[in-house]
Parts: C-alpha cells; structure tokens; sequence
C-alpha cells in the first residue's frame, strides 16, 4: 500500500472529498502531525517512509530529498514551486506536479479587498479604534488611482480584470513578457519596474519568486515610490526586503502596505508594530472554492501517478530552468 | 459680517477652496474649537453667536436651536438629516441643506472593501497576527455569496451598481419602495427584511434613521439569520442593537461584521473585544474626493443663503414629514 503524506493543513476540511478519494484508492494518508506550517527539519525527520507527498509553501531541499529514499512524486498544492528544489528532485527520478490555475481567483480577491482596505485605512482604524483612538482619516477612491500590476501572468492577468470591471482607469503594468492580447483586451500601458515604481498610487506585485525577483524591491525603490504609495505583496516573501520596508515606514514614507508572504512564515517580524501595516498568514489561495479545488487536483495527480497514468500538471521544464540561473 | 460655526472636522483640509470661498464672500467661519465630534453640551455654548451652521452629524435638538437666537441656515455637510429637529428647525425659520449625492460613492467602495475583507477574515488575521497568531482562517469567495442589500437608495442603489459589476450572481433587495428601472438594470429579487435575513450570505444596510429602521435588527433578527452570515453597517448607529449584537456574537453565530457607524460616536463599548468585529470610525464619505465635493457644495449652499440666492439642495418635505411619524 502506498503512503503519503499531506503536510499543508487545513486539508479536507470542511469537504472531505479528496480524502474520500485517496482512501478509494487504496492510499494511505497522513496529515502533517505537527499541526502547523512544517520546517525542513520536521521534514527530515519523517519524510523517509513517504511514497508520494502533497505540499504546501514548505522548502524540500537537497538535505530532505536524499532522505526521501521512497519518495516518487511532489503534488504541490498551488502554484508557487520556489520552495522545491526541482533539479535535484529530477536527479532523483522526483516527478512534481502543481495546481497552477485554481490560485488565480482567489488571490486576486484578496489583492483587491487589500487596495480598499488600504484605500480607506479600516485595518488601522480596527487596530486604533481598540486603543480608544477615534482617527476619522481621510481615504481616497479608487477611480482616482494609478494602479501599477508588476507581473501580468495567471494571478496578475486575473488582478487587472477585476480592477477593470471596478473601474480603474489608469493602469500601468510591468513584465519581462509582453501579451499583446491581454494589453488589447484591457487598454494598459506597458512600462518598466521602475517606472510603476515612480508613478503608481498602488503597486501589486505577482511576480514568482526567481533569482530575479528576489529583493527586487529595496530601500532604493521604496524610496524612488510616491510617498503615499499603496504597496500590496500576495505573492511570495522575499520580494520585498522586510528590513528595508520597516526601515522606510518608520520615517514616514509609504502610505500603507498590506502583505500577505513573508521571507519567514509564520511571520513575527518588526512590522506588526506599525498601524498602516495590513498583515495576513499567506492565504491568498485560502478560500473555501480555492483550496477544494486545488486540493483535488493535486489528489488527483497522486491517483494517476500510483496507478501509472499520465500527470496532467506536471511542472513545466522552464521552472526547472529559471531555478538553474 | 456674517458669522458662521463649522462643526465637521477636519475641514479645508487638505483642499482649503471652500475656506478661501468664504472668505472671498466676506463670510467669518471658526472650525470645531472642541477638535474632537462636537456634542451637544458644546455646540449650546458657542451657538448663539452664529449666523450659519456647517454641520455634521452631531445632535442639533430643540434646545440647542433654542439658544441658536441668530441661526438662519444649517447646512449639513453628507445626507443624514435625523441628528436635526428638522421640524422644530422650520418653526424657527431656520433653513437647512444636505449634500445628498455625494456620499455614494465612497460609502459604496467602503462597503465592498467591508464585504472583500468579512469574506477573508483579514481584518482578523491582522490582529492576531500583532498577537503572535498564524491563523490560516479559510475564506469565501465573492462570486458564491448571496448578497442582501437593506434599502436601495441613493447609496444602496451605488453598492448594487459596484458589486454587479464585480460579479455578484445572487442578490436579493429589500426597500419599501420598489424602484422597478433599478431592478430591470442589475437584475435581483425583491425581498422582504426577514427574506434577507433568511437568505443571505452577507448583508448590507443603506437606509435612513427613520423611527422604522431604529432597532430593525434585535437578538431575534439577528438569530434568524445563517451561523456565518456577514453583516455591515455604513448607514446609521441604532439600525443594530449593539448590545444584542455582542451577546450574540459571542455565543458564536455570525461569522464577521463591519461597522462604520455607532449609537454613540466615538465608540468605546464591548465589539472591540471580538476579533472578528471590523470597526472603524465613521468614515463612510471620508474619502478625498468625496470631502471635497460636500464642504464645496455646503459651502456654497451658504454663500447662496447670505447673497440672497435660491438654495440647491435644500433638505425635502418628506425627510420633516418622517420625523413627525
């Protein structure tokens, strides 16, 4: 019989339907038993007698993977795959698979949500209001934003639809690829990093993590930023340097952020200590339609591996590429 | 030289037209010297020197008129008019005016942004998280919701033209007028008050104090409707029974509320002990744009007034006639 184990939680609740399905065939499961975001070396220590493993945003590295001696295939539940090494699981004979569509919606509900919240400063004014503080703050609306997309892929194409339908009349976007189609459809501007950087009221990055990525946003482009600027991080830590925000906010600069990944999760950084500070624990692709679906594709994929059929979502050769820049 | 008393702070700022458009019309103004929402002890000291009145939405009673001996307009800057003795008001040949259009807007946005944050819990997750808390609450997404809206004025009709345009697929209205053209444009149900109840996901107000609306929803209404129900509140204090409403909310039912207005403003009472409460300070018009457009035209309002010019906007027969029910 063979063994897996699931370490992203909560899964299977409140649908148990691909709990349901594993058990059907004839595939054991075990539910990540520490009950909360699992560490390399949680990992380490348990990983060896797993045939299949259904990840969340966890780093399975060279040290996990030649402990995974019965380790045959990765179903990443979403669509991030920063935190695998994928080379060396290749080396391995690891297949890895991923749910890279089922995210999209659902981040960028909450990525707009976060530019009302910003807009109006209600996640200060919660925070104040428990103080005693009665701070009537004066927001701004959202048809008179520049809104600035750094990233125009499955998540940020999905970002600049919503905001077009809510009436966003100045958009500007940034990605090394250029859909000319997407451009068409929604009447943006392309521009550069640091263009959006200078000009835009709000910024909203959906980029993936990639050496590229990675720091892309430090003291120098925060301070290049308008000075009440919005800044909206859904996709993963490690894009923005926390130390340099918290360094910048403290002098006043930036209007507010909401972030939602960090470089460490859980988070317990300096930045709680800042009211215009929107901080969420990474559930982007956390809501209810989201995860059921993605939940069940990646169940999906461990049937179809176990029992020798063709992987629908295996992750493509160009991720393998970028992790080797 | 007319003197004139401008209660509703801030004010001019940070747009200081409607300050210099007094001036220029030879009008002498003093701003709130109270610096906090004027009461009704404050505002008897110091009305009985002024000829106009700027106001918001503090209580101006009988008594206060009483001692108002030079008082001959109030203009109320936003289009809640029962924090005024309209009637008594008349008696004493005292002209009052609203500003009943702009307000929409931002309330509008301040609603959605209220259903997108309930609907993920982020206003929750930032608390908890200052706590130490990783609480990956799963949420809901937008497109699955029934969304009631109580009242489809001129503010509820601007929160059924946004969420239809974000994609709201179920939504169900309840008013004691039935704007037929408003439902042939976006589609929805009529419903009654305990239909919406009933039937909704998440819930909206946008109707007036009136004597009805005062104490709508009590412990049984609130019982009456879904365990994880949404509510918000951007219209009045007193539509919900605050007291009702905590020892409600802490036996469990209701998943999340958002108030934007209380009984008593500045609210200091028990809400802000249940993290899923989003409270914030009555900031519904307090956006840029939409402070701009009020104290412009209350401004004008005035300057119409004391140079003899018919008034735009003067508050309608039927808002005296509701205070008289």
């Amino acid at each position: 019989m063979k063994k897996i184990l699931i370490t992203t939680i909560p899964f299977g609740d409140p649908q148990p339907k691909p709990l349901e399905m594993l058990k059907n065939a004839g595939i054991e499961y075990t539910i990540n038993p520490f009950k909360r975001k699992i560490t390399e070396d949680d990992l380490k220590k348990i990983i060896s007698e797993y045939d299949g493993l259904i990840a969340g945003t966890e780093i399975i590295s060279k040290e996990v993977i030649d402990l995974a001696e019965k380790l045959k295939i990765i179903a990443r539940v979403g669509v991030g795959t920063d935190g695998v090494d994928l080379n060396y699981a290749k080396d391995k004979n690891i297949k890895v698979t991923y749910t890279p569509d089922a995210p999209g919606p659902a981040i960028a509900e909450l990525t707009v949500g976060f530019m009302y919240s910003l807009l109006r400063s209600t996640h200060s004014s919660n925070i104040q209001i428990r103080e005693g503080k009665w701070n009537r703050s004066i927001g701004r609306s959202f048809s008179d934003m520049t809104i600035g997309v750094i990233g125009a892929g499955r998540v940020g194409s999905k970002v600049i639809d919503l905001i077009d339908k809510i009436g966003c009349k100045n958009l500007i976007v940034s990605d090394v690829y250029h859909n000319e189609s997407l451009r068409e459809q929604y009447g943006f501007d392309w521009a550069t990093k640091q263009e959006v950087f200078e000009q835009a009221d709000i910024i909203t990055f959906h980029v993936p993590l990639t050496a590229d990525a990675n720091g892309m946003v430090k003291k120098e482009q925060l301070l290049s930023m308008k000075a009440d600027v919005l800044i909206i991080n859904t996709a993963r830590g490690g894009i923005i340097d926390e130390n340099d925000l918290y360094d910048v906010m403290q002098t006043g600069h930036i209007g507010g952020v909401a972030i939602d990944v960090f470089e460490q999760e859980p988070y317990s950084g300096p930045l709680i200590n800042i009211d215009r500070c929107l901080l969420t624990p990474h559930i982007g692709s956390a809501s209810r339609e989201c995860r059921a679906k993605m939940e069940l594709e990646s169940v999906q994929e461990i049937i179809r591996f176990f029992s020798n059929q063709e992987l629908l979502s295996p992750v493509p050769e160009a991720e393998y590429l970028l992790q080797k820049i």
